[in-house]
């Protein structure tokens, strides 16, 4: 085999080498069904099989209590900016947003094509640089929608009590008056969320959960019978996907195999805390280098940071381009920051080894070694 | 390697098996790259070329021209049948279909929620056995749509100057007044289509262009500046995506390399016009065979069968039960029709070699000796 580099990409990213190497295994044929994967009906036993475990080992792993569906859809997390509203809101609606990014802004943006959507709080005068803390909520609103985690500017929730008011969180039981919608497309399965505060949460599969063209969507039950604009598609609707088994038309099915294989991958490494521990650790060397470093700077507040997207700067231009060709002659790669903050950006998601990381600490060093 | 089973599914289905090698060869580590087409950013130069490739060769293969767009999206044909109205139509707007099976019925129902939609033909009253001839059009439609091969009554359009007024065919490098858009999901790439008659073309890649969770929509420019009512979601409009060449979002990535992939294989075998030669013999072994049978019958007229999905049917439950069992002892899976049909289907899209057809039809042969 030819090396296998280190990959940072935000997303798709890197996944376990054993993941990719079982998918290659049975790539021809699956075992006993005389057929690839990518040439199976959907409506085959085998394939049922395939997406019931995958919907079980998801269920096990964050535990999704029996009151919510698992839906895999497509479309990413981009189409759910739609979806979300137009499943749980009326056009006369109000439906309220946490500004906390770039991704943020957008679901704010395809909320406000469908219903009376306002920001209910806003981080974008301090750069993104934290969470914004969500004070009130119009006591009419739908939902509340949050980004969990903000790839591009290097930010998470943590613990939601300290960033939103008690009636968008649900007790243990009691679900909240304003259902809390999220996107944790680039930390679920990376850090325990628990899904009973929550009435909605989605993601887009191609970070943390396999490959693109997959959108995970985990829903209360109660919602699903909010009831929908007749204009809203067929293929939009929760409900819908809801009552088909997410088999309403042809599923991405070899996507949805892979992200099974991803999930029995962290199941078999300890599952979700397991993860967040690892993860922590893989962070915390990089920030707490950061933080020492005379050269390399992270603008986000401490209690706010990603454990998936450590951001980070070098005093110039010039810097940056050395410091990115340096790592790509390590091997190291997509370690460019987005294009909206420039600079510099390492993606950890769980498919990233410690050594990676190490790696890249290594390569820091070195840079700093030279100035 | 596990023997592989002749599959007549009806989608996803039989991909050439040279395809499905080159796949597992690449699979961890695409050549140059350093990592998988899995975990490749969809920002990168390497995956930059893998899009832009497949979509020349795309061009190439079905002969479409410059001022045609060439679309990668997610949802599959069914998203497709919402995409289409909100597009081409406001909520007004009059929009034209011809209902020629269950999908053509679908794709009338989304045009419904969304505009003013009327059945220009339907062949529902004669089971849908044949192609309708659409004599007229409202002259206020915006698009006259049409399914080109009816996968579960084993139909299509084959000259479309039979069924359809000459005010949607476009003629030679003049638009028609009323743009024809077609789901050409099931014989895309099987049989030639000259795109220039039509406005949009779509389809779901999961029966001869590659794996399911990508669709093609090839649309002609003009048509993607016709206004948008503001509630169409971004994600759903051609336009945005043509700009962003497919990539607004984050693309099925891997999809796509597979479709390029099957591309590849179909101009390596000689285009189109070889794919319609190899699949005309291979349909005519079966009809032929079944319009001689006194056991096996077609109801379809035989100028509208399609070369796809050849549909039949035996005197009694009971046959058709024992002719799966034996056709699946024999190593020939998923040939049960369709749930709205009952009886049987054969679908022979691209990847099924004509040895597959053989055998079907010497088991055919061996069915109807015990009776």
């Amino acid at each position: 085999m030819e090396e296998r580099l280190f990959n940072f990409s935000a997303g798709p990213s890197q996944m376990p080498l054993e993941v990719l190497q079982k998918a290659q295994q049975e790539l021809l044929c699956y075992p006993g069904a005389g057929t690839s994967v990518l040439e199976m009906s959907h409506r085959s036993p085998a394939y049922q099989d395939i997406i019931d475990r995958a919907s079980q080992s998801l269920r096990k792993l964050m535990r999704i209590p029996e009151d919510y569906e698992i839906l895999f859809l497509q479309g990413g997390a981009s189409l759910q900016f739609s979806m979300v509203p137009m499943n749980l809101a009326g056009r006369e609606d109000t439906v309220a947003y946490a500004e906390s990014g770039h991704f943020a802004s957008k679901a704010y943006e395809e909320g406000a094509r469908w219903a009376k959507a306002v920001k209910a709080a806003s981080s974008r005068e301090e750069g993104f640089t934290r969470i914004p803390v969500t004070d009130a909520v119009p006591a009419d609103a739908r939902f509340l929608h949050i980004t969990g985690n903000n790839t591009i500017f290097g930010t998470a929730y943590h613990r939601l009590e300290d960033k939103l008011p008690k009636e968008v969180i649900s007790a243990a039981g009691s679900p909240s008056a304003i259902p809390l919608a999220a996107d944790w497309s680039s930390a679920i399965l990376g850090q325990e969320i628990d899904v009973t505060k929550y009435g909605l949460i989605y993601a887009g599969a191609q970070k943390n959960l396999g490959p693109a063209g997959l959108t995970v969507v985990i829903v209360r039950k109660d919602l699903l019978a909010r009831e929908k604009d007749p204009v809203v598609p067929t293929m939009l609707r929760y409900d819908i996907a809801a009552k088909n088994g997410s088999m309403y038309n042809t599923p991405p099915t070899f996507a949805i195999y892979l992200a099974g294989l991803m999930f029995d991958w962290v199941l078999a490494e300890g599952g979700v805390a397991a993860m967040e521990e690892r993860n922590r650790r893989k962070a915390a060397m990089l920030y707490d280098y950061i933080d020492n470093s005379p050269l390399f700077t992270n603008r986000v507040v401490p209690e706010d940071r990603s454990l998936m997207n450590v951001v980070f700067t070098l005093p110039t231009d010039a810097d940056t381009a050395a410091f990115l060709s340096l790592a790509k002659s390590r091997g190291l790669t997509n370690l460019k920051g987005h294009r909206l903050t420039g600079g510099l950006r390492a993606s950890i998601y769980n498919g990233m080894p410690e050594e990676g990381v190490r790696a890249l600490l290594d390569t820091m060093k070195a840079f700093e070694m030279t100035k």
